[in-house]
């Protein structure tokens, strides 16, 4: 089979990166690729030099009635507020969507309005749309028409965490997760003094601190983990801080939980049996922790699992690479489970090392 | 007053750094540099061209004789295990002593050994020894033969911390410190696979979690503050989490601890009226957190604080230069208030920006 | 058709990126990955856990019968003075070779001697081995038993400077190349104090200036460029600067040569035109001159080109990732050759940005 | 003695480097910084938190009558074309001036309106301004009004090249400079795509490949020296690039050049004979390169050289900090001449390293 894919926003990191996973992929086209007025008309490679000659697709304006007529499935690589104006225009045409962005992960349109200080104006898809972390949300998935690709942070912490949640072997109030991430995360448009390179080399530091939004997309998540062993649990405010990394990409995340396991072996089993299927999630072997440069450029979550008796608590650590498996990788992962291909399609790669 | 110093172990990076601090003090004059025999004879600047023309002092071995002749005080820049057999030596024929490494800090010998599985050779000075961490034990330092200067990390989590557990507004049991540090911190001859730059370039990883030595250091250091306000408290058990960042010099500590505060503001005065008077600690403003560079070669901590009212945990942010606040900045501060120089003599110049 | 591959000298940089591509490859298959005794037995993911679940293959210690029986084609990734050892009893054999080191690369005896300081002990073979820079000598290639992989530098030199060479157009006493490196060129084994993160960081350097190996190999290939063009060419020596980036991959040349041309414009001609078919050279366009990232992690060259009319200078910048189209890709790029696949099999894919 | 000093466009890099060294000089005095309109009545450590505690200078805007009675000297940090509008105000008021910019470095005016595509308008200043290398025009620097301080790379180079100018060991047409500079280099204004994080980060670059404006004044500078020893010499244009380091500071310059000089040992003797005197050239033992950390944050300019004697050509190579050598604090050794102080007043401090 053969699909025809859209990128919505194609200029920004996120959008290059799925035009350079499609190009790998054996089963999708990238036939679409819209940017915003004065773009339209460059090729994406003249943005995007390291592209030429993989792929040199001309950037359009976004226009639902043609954009429809060429393709079966759209990603949206958008900042928030955009895509709950754009995918009722393809949803009613008949082409499925995986949003990168925000706009579509909470399903409480007021904790949307809450973290965001805009008003979701289209409530009712929040219902329909399912978050999609393959990991935990599969069958919801394959079905779905509109898939909220999961944060960069949620990523990692909800595949770190979730496992616990649902063991139940952690007090869900208890829960810290202190991460660290590279600049591209921030995204192309956001240049800036505080993204001006002598102001970042060589320094380090937390951002938005209590106040980031990933915070409640981490405690839906592990919400859901929770309810979905156990049939009911009440929701906790987790604390979630951000730092900074004067790297490019990747992030690490470092999660603490208050826990009744007496053991690291303990926490490493539960890890490994759970993911034991999933491709794209590694359990490092006990005694070893993931370093970001073991995820770089590629769909995996590595995860590695500590129990410190002295404090009675877990620490989970999780890298991804927050452009793929936190963003483009995810989303063509989330094609191949709506499109019915091979799990890995175009998305089995090792990561570069050195 | 005209003082002279001795450095031992003056080849590694906590000891050039103590070389071009000294190099730049108006009132000690370094006259005594050693390192191990091979070294002997070497001229420093030959190890560090950065040090040519401001600091050429050639190495020798130890000889207690021959340096207490030369000098009123020694830094001992030294791996653990090393102080606790040179520092009786030097401090019975009257030289006082700054240790930049581990073996005086913890007073109890039994901890020592747990932490850095070694029998302690010298207990009897760990009673007199002061935990040389100026903006709290000033007073006791004054007068102290053998000054056991803090860790990196320590500095960094302690003076964030120690003003909420004096003031008695957190749960001690609640504590979490995250920190990051350059790679520096490891020293200079700890060179090898995991620090190969193309290993480090780019990456960021956690390490020795649930078992770095720093722990013991800042519960000893916290539980100090506690009682020192309290009269009476129990000494609990913190996590501590290092990680490796892809820089040189800096150290950013995230703390979390549960607090009753109820406020962002009213954390933000007691850091303030804590430290009004201190030269070194540098309390940021409200709303505004530290980065690493804002410290950087500098004798500065910087510090920032949020209350998280949702989780009802404070998170204070500090950041140091491990190798000056962290290691040889506050060696020399140390050795200002033992010999009665203005605390800032040598010290007082602001951090490198960009 | 489908062929089996082995890497002799697997535990270094260019083994392990080798044993990525390979994975990616749709016609052959990594049958054999040799490392020196301590290693053998261990699986190549634990070494690199970056491939974990990719490439899992035992290493095994070298023994020609065993390896020859079970591959078509061996690559080397070994320090040179190896190769000329092992090559002849793989050959003998009947299996093909790419050899990533150096040993083959001059087709001098004499030369390589005063170069690397040793005699080589398989002289009759430098007649045979083709310099394996497959837009020059793609034809020689096909049919070869024993391919020399260029080195990382001269692959980036000669792409740039070979064209100018052959049109007659500089003059080949006045070439100087002046390039700068990722650490990862320096290999893994290579760890040490001038490796060491805290050195590097931060760092730039040249080093090896006037004695560098990599020059006599840009030379012997821009004469060879200048022979095939005119007949008759004296070879001249050039100069050629390594420098030392804080980077992990990438090398940068930065070429230059004075000329007879009048224009930047007929300069990119001569690029354009001769590069045209060439699937992994990419010609930027007039005004744009390529940067490391744009190349990084691909087997693309890119070139860009202006003339300076004060000087009547020729500046040729080049870049390319020293893993990929520096080693490891280039040697598949030759094995495809040799095994007639698509020039492109197992490496079309764009380099990761940013 | 004590001297008052304005700062005049304090809010970029070039004008915190100089509050932070005017900081720690021990005869002057920081009394005005000025900032354009939207700045001015912040102070200077809001912008640079770095600098609190240390020069907290509230930031003014630019007012000749005011300044000029409450200050001596006036440091320039202005983009060019600004500095010849506002020094004829203060130099009629009897403020002497050092320029930072441009706007004064070369003499012929058509020269300056080729390369920076400005009308200068203040022509006559040319003639009477000191280009500010000490090392080489210190007695002219003595007596100034108004001191044009080099550029970042032509202090570089020249220290460099200059030597062998004057000894006329070299073709002054055969002069090529490559060099790399941190991104401080481009200002803090500079901000933009083109700085930003993710783009810069483990990249490299050649940039302004032809036309870059330190090229004339380095042909300027080479011109003088080979005059004042010769009488009589035909100024050559030379080859000047520069590339973007992925480092914040620092610059590395290879300088290349035809020479008659037939060994090492006879240029490194040209060196230290010429700078022997000189507190802030350090000439690297025979056999050594400087590399960028051994200079960096240090008034310090670090040579070394090379003569190939294969190719007939002297390799030189230079590393200076942008933001200090090359700017800032050449700036400040420019007034302490000027003002009769020790020329390594406030600036005798030795790099930081690691």
């Amino acid at each position: 089979m053969n699909i025809r894919a859209a990128i919505i926003g194609a200029s920004g990191y996120g959008g290059a990166e799925l035009a350079r996973l499609l190009a790998g992929h054996p089963g999708a086209r990238l036939t679409v690729a819209t940017a915003s007025g004065e773009r339209a008309g460059q090729k994406l490679s003249d943005m995007y030099p390291s592209l030429r000659g993989v792929c040199d697709i001309e950037l359009e304006e976004f226009d639902a009635e043609t954009i429809a007529a060429r393709c079966e499935v759209a990603f949206f690589a958008l900042g928030h507020g955009k895509a709950f104006e754009l995918a009722p225009q393809l949803l009613e045409r008949g082409v499925r969507i995986v949003d990168l962005g925000a706009d579509f992960r909470l399903r409480d349109a007021t904790e949307y309005h809450h973290w965001y200080k805009l008003e979701h104006r289209a409530p009712k898809l929040l219902k329909e749309a399912v978050y999609g972390l393959p990991e935990w949300h599969r069958e919801a998935i394959k079905g779905a028409r509109l898939v909220a690709n999961p944060g960069c942070y949620p990523t990692a912490a909800s595949l770190a965490l979730a496992p616990f949640l649902a063991a139940q072997v952690v007090d869900p109030a208890s829960v810290i997760v202190d991460a660290a991430s590279g600049t591209s995360g921030a995204g192309r448009a956001s240049f800036g003094l505080g993204m001006h390179h002598p102001e970042v080399h060589a320094d380090f530091k937390a951002y938005n601190v209590g106040t980031h939004r990933h915070t409640p997309e981490i405690e839906q998540m592990l919400h859901d983990a929770a309810l979905a062993s156990c049939g009911t649990a009440e929701r906790k405010p987790i604390s979630f801080t951000a730092h900074l990394l004067p790297v490019t990409r990747g992030i690490l995340a470092t999660c603490y939980a208050s826990t009744t396991l007496a053991s690291t072996d303990a926490a490493h089993e539960i890890l490994e049996l759970r993911y034991a299927d999933e491709p794209f999630v590694r359990v490092h072997p006990l005694g070893t922790l993931p370093q970001i440069k073991h995820a770089t450029n590629s769909n995996f979550c590595d995860l590695g699992v500590v129990v410190d008796t002295r404090t009675r608590r877990l620490i989970v650590v999780s890298a991804v690479d927050n452009l793929v498996k936190g963003a483009a990788g995810q989303a063509v992962q989330n094609m191949n489970i709506m499109f019915d291909f091979e799990e890995t399609a175009g998305l089995w790669f090792a990561p570069i090392y050195p």
